[in-house]
Parts: C-alpha cells; structure tokens; sequence
C-alpha cells in the first residue's frame, strides 16, 4: 500500500516531468481503487499528467493497471475473439452492421457493451427498441451464445477495470478529461478487460467527435494500437470523419432499421463503407482474408446471424425481414428548407441534442429513454436543396421536447453554394 | 455558490493559460471554504496553477479572498501597527529582538504568531521557555496590552485566513507547494487578516531555506511587497542568508538567552545585523527615522521594552537581566572536530533536525516540547578549528535522543581548507 508519503513522491514525480515504473503504476491505482489514495491525489496527479504527458511505455503499464483493478474475463477457447469500440459519435449504429459479418465470416463477437449518454447513443439502447431482446445474461449463457451463434452482446454486468470508472468520474470534474494518454488508457483499459483477442477501434475526428483534429486522432489511435500489442492483442485503428452523423438514422429504433437496410445492401453509402472497412480490418488482424466481410455482407450470411443473434437473446427476430416492426413515435414534424441551395454542414453533435431532447437518450445515467423518436436526415452534406424541401422528419412523442429540438436541428443545418464532402475513412493504423 | 459546472470551467480556464476575474477568486475560495468546492477540484486547480502561474494582479486579488475567508483583525486607532514575518529557518529568534526595537522606537507591535513544525522553531515556543509567560489571551487584553505596552505577542487563536490553513494542507499532500503565487498568497492571506498596516518580511535563502536560491527568493519578496501594496498595506522584504543557522543557539530557553544578549549589544554578529537592518525597513515603511532602531537598542529602551512585555505576558520579567534563569537541559554533549581547518559547511537543516531529534521541536502537531534542550554552536562558517577543538554543545535530558541528534550535527559540519562566507543580507525589495 501506497503510504502518504509515498504517494505525494509519485505526484511530485509526474510533475517533474519523470517517468513512472511499472510497479509504481500499480501500486497507484491499486491504493486509488482500494481507497488509500483519495480522489485529491488522484486529481493533482491527473493534471500533472495533462501537462506533462506519458512515454508510451507508460502508459501501456498504466493500462494493464487499470485493466487489472477488477474483473478480466477470460475469453480462451472460443477462437479468435473479436472487440470493436467507437470513440463515440452520432449517428453510430456501425457495431449492429459488423458485428454479424465478423461472425459470419467465422469470428467470434463476444461482447460486453455500454449504454447510451448525453448526445451519443450506446448499442444496448439501440438493441432494446427490438421486442423481447434483453442483455442481461448469465456467464453461462453469454459463453454458450459465444459459442452456438458467434456473436453475443450483453449489457456491461461486470466490475470491469473500476479503476477506469472512477478516473473517469474524477476526470470529468477536474478538467482533465483531454489528455491523449488518460484517454487511451481509458478506452484500452476496459477493453484488454474484455478479454478478446482482436480489437478494432473506430476512432472519430471532426466537430461531433470528441477528437477534432486527425494529428491529435491518430496519435490517440497510434498510442492505442501500441498499448494492445503491449498486452498481446491485435489492434487495428480506422480513423473516421465525424462532422455530420453517420448514415441518415440518428435515434434507437430508427438506427436499428438502418442497420438492418445496410445488412441488405439498402443502406446508406458512408455507413455500408465505414462498416465494411472495420470489418475488413478486423478479419485482416485475425489472419483471415479481409474479403470475406464483402463475401458474407453480399451473400445474405450476415443478415443471416444478426437474426440468430436476436433470437438468441429473446428478441423477435421478425424484425430482421421486417423492420416496420421496429416501432417509430407516431407524431412526425418536418423541417424545411428556407431557401435553396447545398447543405455545406450539418453539425453532428447538434443533430444529437435534438435526439436528446426528445428523450431518446439520457441526461443522467439511469433516465429511461424512449426508443421510438429520432431523426430521418432527408439531406445530408453535399445534398442540394430547393426551398421548401424536406430537411429531416423527427419522430416524436405528442410534442415532448420538439420546440428546442426542432431549434437544435435546425441549427445543425447550414445552407450555401458550394460544399467539400471529406473523404469518411481518413487513415488506418495497424 | 459555484455549481459543478463552474468550478470545472474555472479549472479549465487555469489549465489553459487563462487569467481568473477578482469575483471568479472570491467565488471560488468562499465555496471551497464552505464545502461546495471539494478538495479534489482544489487539487486540480493547484496543479494548474502550479504550471501556468498567476498574474501578479490575480495573485494579489486570490490573497485578499483568502484573507476575507475569515476573520479579519481591526487593529484601526493602535497608531502604526507593524507585523513581521520570517519564512522559516533554523535559529530564527530575531522576532524576539526586532519586536522589542520597533516598540521602544514607537510602533505598535500586535502580532499573532504561530508554534513550530518540524526542523523550524515557532516564537510562541521559545516564549514559553520563560517561566509564567502566556500566550492566551482575551480579545481585551491583547488590545490594551498593545495600547499600553506597545507589544503583544499571542498564540494564533483566531479563525484567521481559514481557506490557508485548508490549502496549505491540501497542498502539503498533492505536490503543489512549491508554486511562487502560492507560498506568496499564503503567507500574505494569513499577514492581510492579522490586521497590522506596515509588514516586514524576512525572505531566507539558502540551503536551510524553502527557497533555495536567490532569483526565486526575489519573485517571491517582489510578489508579496505588491500583494501587500494592493491591500493597502506597506511591505518590506528582506532576502537573508539561511545557508548555516543564525547566530550560535539552535532551541528554545538557548534562544531566547541569545535574543536578550543580542538586546544588550552582547549578541551575534549576523543577529545583530539581521534584526536591526529588518528594525530599519520596518521604520522606513512607517514614515519614522530607521536611525531609531540603533539608537533605542543602544540606549536599552529596547531592552526596557522586553521587560515590560515579557511582565505583562505573566512571564518572570527577571530573565532579561538573569538569563541564566532560563534553564537549559542538564545534560552536556560536546561535538569536537575530528581534523584541522576551517568550517566551509554548517547545514542548517541538520542542526534543525538535531533539536527537533532531542524533544526541542515537534514532529507533528499538537505534540510538547523541551524547552530546555539545544545546540550552542561553538564554530560556523569560516571559523578556524584544530583538531579536538569544540565545534558544538548539545544540551540533552538523559540521553534522549541524543545518538541520533549527534549524528546529525556530525553530519551538518563540512571541514576543509577555504571557506567564502557569503553575506547575511543579500537585498531589500520595497
């Protein structure tokens, strides 16, 4: 155990610009999840590490430390495992695509998945809107659907990496939430407690992402890669734009039927690409031929397990051939062009404010959430428009929060002349 | 009252270069003070201050909040009230000599003092090797006493500057005490509260030293002399040397022997100096002739003036013609030196860890101390000594501690060939 003394030399180190041991780490955030080091510490330490940075070495020990505070699940003997994270993002429905092609195509998705806060959607809220689906499910039940289906995603039960949690909480009331090496070790941490062997992580850059710049994105990535190759994993990172939402579906519901037209070769083209381009690197990291996720998306057998999938966890797998099913709020407004032109911008973290305020997502942490409002976004960058077109058609419940998020979405919008499309995948790093 | 949100926006604005607003300080340590700010966002905030620094005018104005965190002294209709400060050093009596020059040259001194911690004595301390002599006193007595007697030294039992003690110990334990703005508001906040319009300072240097060297020493005299100024108050800084200790007794009862030789003219050399030179700025600030403070410690109305205090304190006014009614430890140690040469080394740290070592000084709050025990040094820097010669004598009760507080004065003596004795007083800063 870290005793004050102690303690205060390790802050005083980091300040100084020095580098941590391995053994220092772990001694750190084992005595801050046991209690003996109090948030105070943690919080100096924190800001001492803003401004003073991590070698990569350390920080990959400080991931292992933080992975290793709690749980770690053991994953061996069910094949090439594979996890996928996004840094989040709006719009962002890519797991529901490719998880089933990695299956599909032989991999094994078993994962343990987050809900949903403030302006970003999690892909449990998202799987809740099918009927009967549920993510709570026992150890034994989450191993033998790994196994029968190749593809398992639960809701997060487990005290994975507590550390990470109570850093992060700390973090979030500290401003020292931006710092490229408090946020890789975050992400990595909770993943190396997973347990798979093969990590694809979607790294979003632009203005409704967290990153905004890609030099700063691809250091995040490049930092992750290198922190799971030090723990033995296989990482592959594809940085994607972020500017606007992905695909045209933002909401729970909505997301899941775009996610089941992009299975059917009906979807949007940035999400169809995106998802496809995480898969191919995913097969790639497994020593697989990265074609196969094209293979399995085109021949129907990934359609195939996203219904095997839903049933498997209870849920009405009818909603796979008919995503009607899949009940949107009755109540519809429709937001108009007021003059003609080309959309140059349509602000992602704007478009999931409104989201939010109609309730399909949450303030808090343990609101409910309605899975039937959201948005169809008619027009996205690049599109032209005439007056009085249809923008996007929010779905609402009997007027709840339409004022400000019709106000929100309407902010999202910008109309002009002439509009750059950025490329969506901006790099890999492997 | 600040809510979350803003005290991490205040955070972040630190973290980011930015220079805070008179009313954000005031906001920020009143919340702290009444428990809406919790120590972890301090903890933070501290860090960012000790990277990005405060403004002169943000570091006066953080000053005046921490002084009007609590009670503020109203020492108005006591004539030119004086306060001098001492930022801590091993054998620092020279309260015990300028106090009673200033007051015999007309100035009221009405001073609140602390007890010492660690290697440094406090005054409240070495008073109370007198036999009698109280530092409790009522509210009262202390005024008339400074209307009357012209000085009054009393325990600290005032809730003054209430938000320092709380930084202060927060700092103590995140690695963020040495920041310049923060030693300098948290010595000025204490100084402001206490009420006294001219404030003498008396910044060390040197080994013994929080500051270890000279430039530092000057940012921090520079800051403190203008944080004083924007209050309405007339500082002085004096930089002096705290290589070695000063003057030749390192404990309690010894010290105060030593002050009252240095009254009678029978004092040190570097005592003598130290005290009359701060004695001088403390008058110049006042508008009075700094002539004076040689002349009343010349003519013994200096002395005179220790009389009358130590008497209406309840002390045994006789020790200042009897000193030896101050008793020292029975018990006699004499450190001889080993080899010829001349004395280049007399770490003060040392010399303070061996009192504290022989019950003089506290290891942590709260705990009693032996008046008695001490050091007389027989030899300081560039004084010859032959082999076998005394260099030092340690004033023991049995035994206590003694092994270890040898070893430590041992090690506090350097011996060689060539010593440069740098000066006492390097710089005035008004």
């Amino acid at each position: 155990m870290l005793t004050g003394m102690h303690a205060v030399e390790f802050i005083e180190k980091k300040r100084d610009g020095g580098e941590h041991s391995p053994a220092e780490l772990q001694k750190w955030i084992a005595a801050y999840v046991e209690g003996a080091v109090p948030d105070y510490q943690m919080a100096a330490w924190l800001m001492a590490v803003y401004f003073q940075g991590m070698t990569p070495h350390e920080t990959a020990e400080l991931t292992l430390a933080m992975a290793r505070s709690g749980e770690v699940l053991d994953l061996g003997g069910l094949g090439k495992t594979v996890d996928k994270h996004s840094s989040g993002g709006v719009g962002d429905k890519t797991t529901l695509v490719v998880a089933p092609i990695l299956a599909a195509a032989g991999l094994v998705v078993a994962k343990m998945s987050g809900r949903g806060l403030a302006h970003t959607g999690g892909t449990i809220d998202k799987l809740e809107s099918i009927p009967g689906w549920r993510a709570e499910l026992s150890d034994e039940t989450f191993l033998r659907q790994a196994r029968e289906v190749g593809l398992v995603i639960a809701g997060q039960s487990k005290n994975l990496a507590p550390a990470d949690g109570k850093m992060y909480a700390l973090r979030d009331v500290t401003g020292t939430v931006p710092s490229i090496p408090l946020i890789a070790s975050s992400i990595m941490s909770k993943k190396l407690a997973a347990g798979a062997r093969i990590i694809t992580l979607d790294v979003k850059v632009g203005k409704g992402a967290f990153m905004k710049d890609l030099e700063h994105a691809r250091e995040l990535a490049r930092l992750m890669v290198d922190i799971g190759r030090h723990a033995g994993r296989e990482v592959r990172a594809v940085l994607s734009q972020m500017d606007e939402p992905l695909g045209r579906a933002v909401g729970n519901a909505i997301e899941v039927r775009e996610a089941i037209a992009t299975l059917r070769g009906e979807g949007p083209d940035d999400l169809t690409e995106l998802s496809l381009a995480l898969a191919r690197e995913a097969l790639e990291a497994a020593g697989e031929d990265p074609g196969r996720a094209e293979a399995v998306w085109k021949s129907g057998a990934a359609l195939d397990k996203l219904r095997a999938f839903v049933a498997a966890q209870g849920g009405d797998a009818r909603v796979v051939d008919e995503p009607e099913r899949l009940e949107l709020a009755p109540d519809v407004f429709e937001l108009r062009a007021e003059a003609a032109g080309v959309v140059t911008e349509l602000d992602a973290y704007k478009v999931g404010l409104a989201v939010l305020r109609l309730g399909g997502g949450r303030e808090r942490k343990g609101d409910a959430i309605d899975h039937g409002v959201g948005v169809r976004l008619a027009k996205k960058v690049g599109d032209r428009v005439a007056e009085g077109d249809i923008l996007a058609t929010v779905f609402h419940r009997a007027g709840r929060g339409l004022e400000e998020s019709s106000q929100r979405l309407k902010e999202a919008y910008r109309i002009g002349q002439r509009a750059g499309v950025p490329p969506l995948i901006l790099e890999v790093v492997a």
